[in-house]
């Protein structure tokens, strides 16, 4: 476990610290940061567990999608709800105070996920 | 707009089927499962215009840990921090019945962002 100096310029140090209690008594002149941190990580970490659990329902939703697909003949890809996903989901991440670019990132990973998976379905398919 | 017939076989088709009202009116044989590939859409809207918005939220905590860490000479980095969070997300994961591996996407996806971003505010600190 690293507890080096607050301020540190020491190139290992730089890379990794590790913000816990031992962090906290060691550097009394940061304390209030390393408490405040923590309890800024427990916010992350119920947004992440809200997602994660959304997440799930999200590729729930779009297994279903991919098996009615493959059963109609559909292809996995569909550009025209692409491109209107991507205008929709661009506005909320705008009036939300979301960086454009973080939205972006979320989107292309669900939409190749969900292709992806598309893809496999329509593959273990008997063709009608 | 291409509506083409569904179970077509033909490699241009099978790539990019744009499922709408249209395509309901051209394939009555399919119009049930375009009905429920726009109710399940709707849905997969909803979830993501949740996820977009707890973002948002994310992002404007890891940016204030950002800060904290630049202003206490913390690291961008604390990899103990992100093994707990591995730990603990992939048990939600499963838990929700959400592939492990989707969840380990978006874990790296976060954690990455966040962490470019708290090192782009350490460089445009001043050093103390």
């Amino acid at each position: 476990m690293t507890t080096e100096t607050a301020g540190s310029d020491k190139a290992e140090g730089w890379r990794d610290t590790t913000i816990d209690d031992a962090q906290e008594r060691a550097n009394p002149q940061t304390a209030q940061a390393v408490e405040r941190i923590k309890r800024l990580r427990q916010s992350i970490d119920n947004v992440d567990t809200a997602i994660v659990s959304l997440l799930a329902e999200r590729f729930k939703y779009t297994a279903e999608v991919g098996v009615l697909k493959a059963q109609s003949g559909f292809a996995p890809e569909d550009r025209q709800r692409e491109s209107r996903q991507a205008e929709r989901l661009t506005k909320v991440a705008l009036d939300a105070g979301l960086d454009p670019s973080i939205e972006e990132s979320y989107r292309e990973f669900v939409v190749t996920e969900a292709k992806k998976r598309h893809q496999r379905i329509a593959e273990s398919m008997p063709r009608s």
